[in-house]
């Protein structure tokens, strides 16, 4: 028999990785495999490995010190260099000892999300939120996760206003929040918040007595017109940056998922000492602190990647808009992040979770098309879906034109 | 304000890795700097580089797939080389689906007391016991741990019975055990296991319905005369295979602690379910597993550097068993893993948990020598120390020679 802990967390491994790992296991090739999965399920970036290749291979193989006991919250020589790269993107001083290197941004909110709840206690999020946060925020920490529906008639703009709102009636109903997360770039949504935007949300915060868990991951992931801003930018954070805990790994902007190297930054002397001691079960291989290490540490090469990466996501987008556009299907205007937020609402039999999660298997099934229903990011409302473009032009066009049959048919 | 597991956890870092930093943050070297720390106190196995260092060079730079998101419980290609592995070491057929992958071994242990114990619920350990079971059991589960004193007069070896009476008292103290937990071979005395002792720690389990957890991540580092056996080997486990869980990982038997790289093994679908879903957490980078697969996916290489590791181990275990009778230490025989269990009562001021104390800062600040107490591996009564050997032989007998002289004085 196993421990209700464990029974909790069985029921509940995230739907985003199911549908990716049976999509990858017959992925669909051009030539090879026209008839397999197209994956735009998953947010990985793979237009930059061309470009990775070469400075990964540059590294030369583990030395003895890469191979040996570090310290548990990361070593020195990466969290000097993240917090060098850090302090450009955030525009303000990041002290290495400020920052906890952890196994991947999952183990960072798992990590604020336990320092900061005690089980049964909440933390915020603005829904439609990035999907994992269920897992990652209330796994192992047994918080809950309490969603602001933001407003479908404004393609789910961020709203200050409607967080004041959940956030007086959880405490009106009793409940103890000690948290608001948010993905910013957004995620699923692509939007890019303006400083104002980001000052209202810390006044909220501010005015309930809340932490922030910004988890900026995809900080360097923009391409629109709007301007990429911290949380934790002093014009947003003015004195308050101390409330503010920061998420940030190589998964997204350097296009490296399977590292697993992410970190928490806290100015909070508490959540950091205690942050640390969590780090502990959640390590990152010193061989691949190493790899990252020297892979950043030419801060020229890195401004030309993140420029050349962002130019790539930029073209990506363009062309998948337009493609979608073509074939009658809306979406968000994204600045962004690796997705799309198409809207589907017109295609459902039913505006229910049932409606949308019919049309979910077909497109799935039928078209062989890996993209996630609104419901696996809270979306208030049935009909919306997230499709991920930064991968081959070709496999996308090939999704999109796929879906665009489907729905067709559905019509 | 930080959460009550936060707090509970921040009061709570391994002793261990805090004397770890400290020595190695100021090491000797006889000609660099000769009065810098010898560090005995880290059970690392550094006889082995110039052996890894080619085969790991040979790897290769990560490729694409190295770099994207695996299975969450380990990529298939790291099962099946560590499954042939713990096959031939194990003598049964391991299936690669019953491995999981995580970061190291301290993450199976707190999966597996996640899975099996709810908060307040409690494991049994002989003591003395490998000093972050304290940490790895109980910091995230809420699991307590129950010593089970082994008796001093025969050198701590493992006793069922004793087990056998502390888990009755356990029971009639209102309890709740839900698993006995050992290192085999220990740690820190370097005991190998006869299958027959085995046999009986495994019935006694029976007994009180309880599971096993069983770290063996120094199961091919042995060298005496007793040969390794596994408890799950058949002529142990017999048909309660499924009662005991396994743990190993490339830390000590394969010398590369920083990888961060463990499994997890069992025979239960329930606990095998929640173990992959706990994993979640505790990820190991795809680089790491594509390095490791490499290195053990050559057989023949594996055995020798085994069987070579095996060879410097126990010369280094003679030589330094050696020194240690000729200062007139005494310890207990060890016949693996890559420690000496040292006694040093006849050299307490007073026979007591604070003149161990007072011993061991004498040690550490008077000859700069780190090895570790009895205390912080649960030892029944005062006055044994742990003395790590598996380094260059200079600086062990460095060590053992300063050790002699601060013992010198206080006698």
């Amino acid at each position: 028999m196993v421990s209700r802990t464990a029974r909790r967390l069985v029921a509940d491994v995230p739907a985003i990785a199911a549908a990716h790992f049976e999509a990858e296991s017959d992925p669909y090739h051009p030539g090879d495999n026209p008839k397999g999965y197209v994956n735009l399920g998953t947010a990985e970036n793979r237009l930059v490995w061309d470009l990775l290749a070469p400075r990964l291979a540059e590294a030369g193989p583990p030395r003895e010190p890469d191979c040996q006991y570090a310290p548990l919250h990361g070593a020195p020589e990466l969290r000097a260099a993240t917090a060098a790269l850090l302090s450009r993107r955030w525009n303000t001083a990041i002290d290495p000892a400020d920052l906890v290197v952890v196994s991947g941004a999952t183990a960072a909110l798992d990590i604020l999300a336990t320092v900061l709840c005690d089980p049964g206690e909440a933390v915020v999020t603005p829904a439609p939120y990035y999907a994992a946060f269920e897992t990652d925020l209330t796994g192992r920490s047994g918080a809950r996760l309490l969603p602001a529906p933001m407003d479908e008639a404004t393609g789910y703009a961020l709203s200050p206003a409607v967080l004041d709102r959940v956030l007086g009636s959880a405490r009106r109903d009793g409940v103890t929040v000690r948290a608001l997360a948010l993905t910013s770039p957004s995620n699923p949504v692509g939007h890019v918040y303006s400083p104002g935007v980001l000052r209202d949300v810390l006044r909220v915060a501010e005015e309930h007595d809340v932490d922030v868990i910004a988890d900026e991951i995809y900080a360097h992931s923009v391409f629109g017109s709007a301007a990429f801003t911290s949380m934790l930018d002093p014009a947003v954070a003015g004195r308050h940056a101390s409330r503010v805990h920061g998420v940030w790994g190589f998964a997204k902007d350097f296009g490296l998922p399977g590292l697993k190297a992410g970190v928490l930054y806290t100015r909070d002397p508490d959540v950091r000492a205690t942050a640390r001691a969590l780090a502990y079960f959640a390590p990152v291989s010193t061989q691949t602190q190493a790899t990252l290490t020297r892979l950043i540490g030419d801060t020229a090469w890195v401004r030309d990647f993140l420029a050349e990466s962002r130019r790539r996501l930029g073209r990506s987008y363009a062309a998948t808009a337009s493609l979608l556009a073509r074939h009658g299907i809306p979406h968000v205007e994204a600045s962004g992040g690796f997705s799309v937020w198409i809207d589907l609402r017109g295609r459902l039999s039913a505006r229910t979770t049932e409606g949308e999660h019919a049309l979910w298997q077909e497109i799935f099934k039928a078209a062989r098309v890996n993209i996630l229903p609104g419901t696996v990011f809270g979306c208030p409302r049935p009909g919306w879906f997230r499709l991920c473009h930064a991968t081959d032009a070709g496999t996308v066009a090939a999704g999109v034109t796929r879906l665009a049959g489907v729905l067709g048919e559905t019509r």
